[in-house]
């Protein structure tokens, strides 16, 4: 979302952004709310928001031993984190390991395809225009994005993050991403890490543990959140 | 469309393919009939079929004449053109000198846009799946095609046909195109030409000339379409 200049607070679809006392920084809460459909279908599961909060709290923290600069700071409560406040650049980053989700509706591929050099692939940030598919040749006819170095930042981050999941037993199927410049033109990794914004299989199986189970009715998202966070810390 | 091995006759959404005695041939039937939206809206506006068909054929042999293999061949009766027979490639190539429709929907470039440098684009043939775009990460994930060769052939049929629609004052927008391998695994433009398939803007104006006619409740395509042909045959 873009901030205005002079904010207190902006309303996402499940994240609130407020202002703070220091203008480079704003505090980002996790609502207890989950979205599909671009906003069509939605729910409000209790301790949603915190769960998503503390799962990205956790890989962003990660990501940040290993070298990837991100957004990050603190988390203050138990459900809002405090971040670097960057203008977020309006192309949304996908890394695929394994095909699932539109690229299974828009290809002839199958579900479950894996994919053997990751596929980092370009979506325009606009809700109202759906999140769209870019080629580059689209993009560089919209601007000058760095999509090098996008690409670069995310595939060092599936790297991370493939080894992280490895660990716990789930395939991480495929991921979203948004990066932005803090006030210094520092280029981070933004938003969320959690599994709002990921697809992650038990091993060798196609069993979720990601916002698919709500986006089909499969099962509670809460829960099996929950079980990802603990089994994260068991290995931190 | 496909053509099962042993056929008689295709029902397409605006053309029929029937069979001929020879069989490295098809007879393609233009139908009085448009659609927009993959089929959503239709309707039946006499002389459609005629003059779609009296142009492709104008424009396949101008093509020809330019050394473009198509497989038009020849047009036996006022609606219908006998083709040599193809396995059409399942990708259709979209060629934009200026931006309009999907590409303005998608991106954040403005309608009329212009693109120095023209762009080619790939989208899947499949109705089922809204004929996505594709990138050439996808296409490379689903399977071998000649990309290159399509997109060289594509280039050149831009260049000749923007200078024909030049010379009759319209500005080509952008267009379609479907190629396929004949039994002796040439590769042949083939499909149709027509402005059902291209966008033509009167030069200097965004006065449409094509299927926007129909699609945005504009105006008589069969008019704009007979006056495109009277002014064709002028210049040949």
């Amino acid at each position: 979302m873009t901030l205005p200049e002079d904010f207190t607070f902006v309303q996402g679809k499940v994240k609130t952004i407020f202002a703070l006392d220091e203008p480079d920084k704003v505090l980002i809460q996790y609502e207890d709310k989950v979205t599909a459909g671009n906003g069509k279908k939605v729910d409000f599961p209790e301790g949603k928001g915190q769960v998503c909060c503390e799962i990205s709290e956790f890989l962003f923290q990660q990501l940040e031993k290993r070298g990837i600069k991100t957004h990050y700071d603190s988390m203050p409560t138990h459900r809002a984190m405090a971040c670097k406040k960057v203008d977020i650049i309006p192309i949304e980053v996908v890394v695929r390991n394994v095909a699932a989700g539109s690229i299974v509706r828009q290809t002839t591929l199958e579900e479950g395809r894996i994919i053997n050099y990751p596929l980092v692939e370009w979506f325009l940030k606009d809700d109202e225009k759906d999140d769209p598919l870019l080629t580059v040749d689209r993009i560089n006819l919209m601007g000058d994005y760095p999509l090098k170095e996008l690409e670069y930042q995310a595939r060092e981050v599936n790297a991370i993050l493939k080894s992280i999941f490895d660990q716990i037993d789930l395939t991480l199927v495929d991921f979203k991403l948004e990066f932005g410049y803090d006030s210094g033109q520092n280029l981070l990794l933004a938003d969320e890490l959690s599994p709002d914004g990921m697809r992650l299989w038990k091993k060798g199986t196609k069993e979720r543990f990601d916002k698919d189970l709500f986006r089909k009715d499969e099962g509670d998202i809460v829960e099996a959140y929950k079980y990802i966070l603990q089994k994260l810390r068991q290995i931190s």
